[in-house]
Parts: C-alpha cells; structure tokens; sequence
C-alpha cells in the first residue's frame, strides 16, 4: 500500500512537471529534467535530511521507469495536452496529498518527533513543485497566495490524530492523504488564504 | 557553552528571517517558512555535507521551538517592528559571527583539515541567509558589496591561530565569534570593500 | 588515471568559473566563490546524493589547492583574459566531458543500475555550471538551446557500450570522456538542438 501511493505521487507529479515544462515549450530533454525533478525532488531532499543514501529513487529503478513512462506517454499525447493543462492543478495536488503521507511515514521510520515528521511530509510534498516552478521560472507554487504547504501540514496533524484509533494503518494513509488533496482544493475553489498581518 | 552559542545563533537568524519575510508582506505561514529556512538552512548544509544525518534541528526539537517561539514574539510584536528593522542588519551580524564558530567547530570534530573548517564555518554562517534573500527575491547578502563572507573567514583564521594558545575553550569561541561580528560592523560602518581587479 | 581525470576537471571548471565571474566584475572573493561552486558543485550533490559524505572536497586537500591554485592564475594573468574569454566554452565543454566519466565511475563503485550511473554523470557534470550560472544570473547553460546534457548522456551510454570489450579501463575512459566532448563541440559548431515538438 505504502509503496503503491509514493509511486502514484511520482506519476502524478512527473505528469505535472511535463505539464509546466511543455507550457514553456521546452525541448524534450527539459521536459524529461523537469518531469524528473518535479517527482523525485521533495523525496530527495527528504531522504538527504534524513540521511538514508542513497536517495531512494537509485537504488529502486521502478520510479525511473514510471518517470521515463509518464513523460513519454504525455508527450505522445500532447495534442490533448489543452484538455491535461486544466488538470495541472489537480495531478499537482494529489502529488502533495500522497507524497505529505509518505514523508511522514519515512519520518517515523528514521525515529524523528512528531512535528519533524509532518516538517518532513511538508518538505517532501512541497519541494519537487518548487523547484519545478523554479526551473520553469514560475513564482513557487508555495509562496502564491492560496493555501498549499498549510494543506499539507494539516494532513500532517490528521495523520498523527487518527493513527492511535484502532483504524488501519491504509486508513490512516488515505483519510491523511485525501485531508489535504481536499484542503486544497476547496482552498483554491474559494480563493481561501492565510489571513494577513498587514492593515489594508 | 557551545550549545548555547548555537541557539543564540538560530534566535538571531530566526529573528532576522522574519523582518525579511515582513518587510515583504507574507502570510504568516510565509514568515514561518523564512524564519526557519534562515536560522536551519546553514547548519543543514553543513551537516549534508559532513555527512551528519539526521540534521541537527531533526534530532533536537529545541531548535523548533526556538525558532517557533522568536516568529511568534517577532509577529506578536509586530507593531515594534520598524524599530526592529533597522536591528535587521545587526541580527544577521550576530547570526554569522555564532554560526561560523559552530561550524568550524562541528569540521574539527568530524577531523577535517583547518583550511575545510574555515569553508565549513563560512557555509553554515552564509547559506541560511542566502536562501533567505533568494526566496525573498533580494540580493544574496553575500553577492553585495560590502564584506560579509570574508568576516567569517578572518574569524575562522583567529580560531585557529588562538586555539593553541592557552586561553580557555570558551573564550576562544567568543573572540573568534566577536571578530566575525567586529569586521562585519566596521565593514558596513565606513563602507570597506575588498579591492577591486578592474580598472575603473 | 582516475584521480588525474577527476583533478583536470577541477581545472577546467574552476577556470570556466574564474572567467564568468571576471566577466560580471565581480571582487576577488566574489571569484573565488564562484570557482570553488563551480569546479566542486557537481561532485558535491552526486557524493551527497549517493551518500559519500563528508563530499570529496572535504576529505581530500588537492581540490581545494587546485582550486585556489588555478583561480590565483586566471587571476593573475587577468590581462590576458579577453584571449581566455573565447576558450570559458572550451574550459566547460572539458569539464562536463571528464566530470560526465568521474560520475559514472562513482555511481558504479557505489552499486547502482547502469541508467542511474548516467544519471549521476550528467548530474556530476552539468549542476556546478548550473549554479555557476545561477549566481552570476545567466541563464543557466542546461537550459539553453544546443545539446548539452544530452551530450553526458550519450558519453555515458559510450561508456556502458565499451567497457565490456576488451579494452584497457583508461581507454574506456578516455573515450567516453572524449565523446561527450566532440558531440557537445560539433552541436555548437553547427548549432544542433533536439527537434522541437511544437509547431512553429
């Protein structure tokens, strides 16, 4: 299950990275680079903080190959590429809904504290969209104004809430996951932000 | 003595991350991920690159508490904060005369040669607030003109030049650390800049 | 023969570094900075990545001599830099074709899949100039248009071709090495990029 989801967040956000790329009109080597920082930065930052070397996606080929194979197959069908563009939004958010349980659950593993873990899930979620939108000379998805990293630190909250119930652990990854998939899409729906600071 | 130097060093950078990430009217969540992306980001790139993992703010909660704690009473008092502006300049200046001691330190236990420790101490004490003006979008404290990393290198040179006198431990680490904090206010006091290579 | 490819590359990097930072005019310090990144940039991430710490540089004084060695030269013989200037393409160009092998190389002792290894090399070869680029606030060298990465590839793909016919290790090298070098020379020399996938 738990391997099932980090490969789910890696297609949705290799599609994702493939998306802003070809947006820029990037030859086919970006958009490669691109589709693969995009879905392996956040885990590898991830694993570098936590020091489990080396980062996961080189020593299991799986993630290469769903990488290698997502970007081939949106390329191909770029001609429908108008109608995915719409779904940017969407493969990035269940990107950060899935990768948030994932760097939590790689967290407990390492022994860290509960509020290193949800750090960890925010970091792990958060950091392969920033640097995409870096190469890609967008603002970082992270500092727009709608609610994005909050949303997964929220799923954070949720996970350790809910895992001492006597609720499956899969349960527990899914309600986690989907508390922040949802969270952010209402956010976005109803242009939600943190409030400001600053008097108008 | 060394630990306390540490955290002082994450107050002041903690502290001078929130005035950036203020003056730029972010979201608290923004100021949050500033304060804690400037006092963190030196120490991590020192540890990743000694190879000390988990980072140090992953196994001690008392840095994310610390740095909790100053964006809390840096917001809280908000109101201050353009009589805290202008002391921007003089936590960032505290910031790096801590964190190049502790960083030469951290080289000399991991046995690395001085000349590394120097380099080492420098990093910890300027990539913190590097990424804190990239994110920020200013420009890189250290790219400015007037004498920033070259402090925290006279400052590592003292440490080694005094270190085998027989000064007590913690007396070194002050001087060393007032001399990166002395020559960095000088510096900017009457505008000292290395010497340029081009004809003008 | 190995540990000479890997300090050639060095050279070459520091020099193409030296050069781009004389051209934005920056302080003696400012290009010493910028050597260094670029020269060990790339060994950096793939030592971290694979979790080689602490990274060669640091183990290891000849870099760091090199490094101060060739910066203090190109520094010196500053008057002469217009007639360099023409050969920062040449100094890159040698850097990513050794540093592409030097990867690999390391990617192997450390056990990884023959696609991750080439992944590694290009990763070796291209970062340091891509944040060479990124400080002197170029557009970094990845992204522009001829083949550049692509050239890594292929060198690496060389490499896993010949290394199993019965040819001496520093031949398998050198060839590598040099293909790598004359694909990213030709594509210049006659401006070849990947085929565009949007129509003009």
């Amino acid at each position: 299950m738990f391997e099932i989801i980090d490969i789910l967040g890696t297609i949705a956000f290799a599609i994702s990275g493939v998306l802003v790329a070809m947006n820029k009109k990037m030859d086919p080597f970006g958009i490669l680079i691109i589709a693969f920082v995009t879905a392996v930065g956040g885990g590898t930052l991830r694993d570098i903080l936590i020091g489990q070397t080396p980062v996961s996606w080189m020593t299991n080929m799986i993630f290469t190959y769903v990488i290698l194979g997502s970007t081939v197959l949106a390329v191909v069908f770029r001609s429908k590429i108008n109608y995915l563009r719409t779904s940017l939004f969407l493969f990035d958010t269940i990107g950060i809904g899935l990768y948030t349980v994932v760097g939590v659950e790689k967290g407990l593993s390492a022994g860290l504290h509960p509020i290193i873990c949800i750090a960890l899930g925010t970091i792990s979620a958060c950091f392969g969209g920033v640097i995409r939108d870096i190469l890609c000379n967008e603002i970082p998805v992270i500092f727009r104004k709608e609610i994005y990293a909050t949303a997964c630190i929220l799923g954070g909250l949720v996970y350790f809430l809910i895992r001492k119930l006597p609720i499956e652990d899969n349960f527990v990854f899914i309600i986690s996951g989907a508390i922040v998939i949802i969270v952010r899409l209402i956010a976005v729906k109803f242009k939600i932000s943190l409030p400001s600071l600053y008097k108008k």
